[in-house]
C-alpha cells in the first residue's frame, strides 16, 4: 500500500484527527476500549463495536457458525469488561454470502443468543446483508458503569504492579492446533482450542476490580500483551517492565511452542485473542487482590510486571532487557490471507 | 441456498425468535428502523446500525471514497429520521483491503467527518480491520427523540393518507446513469447521480412530523416503496393503496426509464435507496401539512395513497388494481454480483 505509512495505528490517528473533538458529554472517544457517554444519571454509558471477517479473523474450516456467534459477542463484551462495565444491549450486522447455507446463519444466531443469555444481556436488533465473498459480522454493544468506578487505559502510575487475569498464549496455541497436525492428545488440545474458538470475556473480574477500586488502568488483550500494553502505556504516559519468568504459561502452550520450535513467550506476548484483562494495581492494594478474587470465586490473577517512567515496554530476562513495544500485530501490515491473530 | 426458505425477511424473523423477548426498557427491538431504549429521562434513545459492502451496495468504479463516507452515515441517519429523532453519536467500523491505497481510507474519513459536521453530530470511535476482498463499512448511530413524539412503523390507521417527502426513483435512475452510457445531458444527470451517491437523510422533515404530531407512522425508503410500505403495513396491521398517477416522478426518472425501456413506476417503487420518508397522516391533519413544511423551509410532501384494511399493498392505475407487496428487493434472493439497490 502507498500512504499513509505506519499501518493501523497511524490510520486511526489520522481518522481521529479528521473527526475532531467530540462534545463534552463524550467522556472517552477514540483511543480506549469503549466510548463513554455521560447521558445523565449515576452511570456512564459504554459503547463499543467490533468486526470479525472471514479469512482475516477466522476460517470456516475450523470455526463452526455457532462458535462464531458466541465469539463475535465475546470480543465486544471483552471491551465492556475492560472498562469495569456491565453489558446490556447489542445490535448485530451479519453479512452472509448468498451461496452459503442459511442454516449456518441460524446456527450463528443460536450461538449469539446462547452467549447473550449467559451474560444476561439482550440482542435487540440489527441488519442482515448479502456479502459477496465471505461472512462478516459486526456487533455493537451498549453497557454501563458507575461514574466513579470506570476504568480506562489511562490512570496507571509509575510503580503500579501489572497483573493479568489468566494465562497467556492459549488462543494462539489453539489456532496452531486447529490449523496443523500437532501431536497433542485430546486433553491437552481441548483448553487451547476452546480458548481460541470460545473465549470468555472477563466481565466478573472487570466488575470486581472496578467496584473494589483495586486497579488504576485496564485493557483487554485482543492483539497481544506487546501491543495492548503499549496502548495502556501511551494513554498513561508511562513505560512498563515485564518479567519473562513471571509470564503465566500453561503446559499446553509450552508443548505447542516446542512442537513449532517457537519461543513460548512469543506465543504468549504477541499471539493475541486471549481476551484476558491486563490491569495495574497500586502496591498498597496488592495484598487485597488475591482475597478479593477468591471471595468472588474467580481464578487468582497473575503478577507479570510493573509500570515505570518511560515510553517503552521492556521484557526482562535475568539481567537482559529487550524492547518489545511495537512488535505486536498490526492488521494493515500482514497479508490478509495469513491468519491475523 | 437450501434452508430456511424466504430470504432475508424469513431469516430475520427466525433470528429474532432465537434472540427472544427483550427486557421491558427496550421499547422497540427488531422490526423497526431503530431500536428504542428507555434509559430514564424525557427521551427515548434511538440506536441503529447499517452496513455497506463493496460489490453489493456500491462499486468503487463509480463510488468515490469521500462519497462512501458520506453515504455510510446518511443511510444510518435516515433510520433516525424515520423515528422522528435527532442523531447524536456514531461509531464506525471500516474494513479496508490491505492492497488498496490507504489514502482512500482517509478520503472516506473526510467524507464521514464532513457529513457528521453537517448534521451536527459526532463520530466518537470505532475500529479498522483488514478486509480480504473488498471495502465494508458498518456504522452505528445513537440518537434521541422525546418520548411522546417518537414515530415508528406501527400506528397507522385505516383512512390515513400516505405521503412521501420527495420524488421517487432518482437513486435507481442515478445508478443506471453511473453504470451505463445513457444519452442524457449533464444537467439531467446531476440530480440523479447525486441522489445515488450522496443521499440526504430527511432529518428535518422527520423531526417536524414528530414534533408537530402530524404523522401516525413513518419509515424511510431504503429498499423501495413496494418493500418498505409492506413493512409499515405489517407493523400497523393494515393494507395500502397507491395511486399510480400520484407517484412523484421527475423528468430525469422518466427519461432514464424511457431509455431503458422500463416502466418509470417500477424504478420509482422498487428502485430503492431514495432515503425519503414515507409517512401516514390522519385526514383531519392533512390541511396543516403544506404550511408546516413551508414554514420549516422544506419541500412540500407528496400525497401518493391511503391506508386501508387488509394485508396487501395495491397499485391503482385507473380502475385496475395490482398487488405489489413482496415485489421489493430481497438481499438474499439476488446474485450478489448484480447491483443490489
Amino acid at each position: 500500500m502507498s500512504s499513509p505509512p505506519g499501518g493501523e495505528v497511524e490510520l486511526i490517528a489520522r481518522l481521529s484527527q479528521l473527526l475532531g473533538e467530540p462534545p463534552s458529554e463524550v467522556i472517552l472517544g477514540i483511543g480506549d476500549d469503549c466510548a463513554a457517554l455521560d447521558l445523565g444519571g449515576p452511570d456512564y454509558w459504554l459503547w463499543t463495536m467490533d468486526t470479525l471477517i472471514e479469512e482475516v479473523h477466522f476460517h470456516t474450516d475450523y470455526m463452526p457458525s455457532y462458535q462464531l456467534g458466541r465469539k463475535s459477542l465475546a470480543v465486544n463484551l471483552s471491551d465492556i469488561a475492560a472498562m469495569g462495565g456491565e453489558p446490556l444491549y447489542a445490535l448485530v450486522s451479519l453479512g452472509w454470502p448468498p451461496g452459503r447455507d442459511l442454516a449456518g446463519a441460524l446456527e450463528f444466531g443460536e450461538g449469539l443468543a446462547a452467549s447473550a443469555r449467559e451474560y444476561q444481556m439482550a440482542v435487540i436488533g440489527g441488519d442482515t446483508v448479502a456479502s459477496p465473498e465471505g461472512i462478516s459480522v459486526t456487533l455493537t454493544v451498549l453497557g454501563r458503569v458507575p461514574k466513579n468506578e470506570m476504568l480506562g487505559r489511562f490512570g496507571a502510575k509509575a510503580g503500579d504492579r501489572l497483573y493479568v487475569t489468566g494465562p497467556l498464549g492459549l488462543s494462539a496455541a489453539g489456532l496452531e492446533v486447529l490449523k496443523g497436525n500437532l501431536s497433542l492428545d485430546e486433553k491437552e488440545k481441548a483448553p487451547l482450542v476452546q480458548a481460541h474458538l470460545d473465549p470468555r470475556p472477563q466481565l466478573a473480574a472487570g466488575r470486581l476490580l472496578a467496584k473494589e477500586k483495586l486497579a488504576t488502568a485496564m485493557i483487554d488483550l485482543s492483539d497481544g500483551v506487546a501491543t495492548d500494553l503499549m496502548h495502556l502505556c501511551r494513554q498513561s504516559g508511562l513505560g512498563a517492565r515485564l518479567w519473562a519468568e513471571a509470564v503465566p504459561l500453561t503446559s499446553g502452550v509450552l508443548k505447542v511452542a516446542a512442537l513449532l520450535n517457537r519461543d513460548p513467550l512469543d506465543l504468549a506476548l504477541t499471539g493475541g485473542e486471549d481476551y484476558e484483562l491486563l490491569f495495574t494495581v497500586p502496591p498498597v492494594l496488592e495484598d487485597r487482590l488475591p482475597r478479593a478474587f477468591a471471595q468472588a470465586g474467580l481464578r487468582p490473577p497473575h503478577l507479570l510486571g510493573e509500570m515505570v517512567p518511560g515510553e517503552e515496554v521492556l521484557l526482562i530476562t535475568g539481567k537482559k532487557e529487550k524492547i518489545i513495544s511495537g512488535r505486536g500485530y498490526d492488521h494493515f501490515r500482514l497479508d490478509p490471507r495469513e491468519e491475523s491473530v
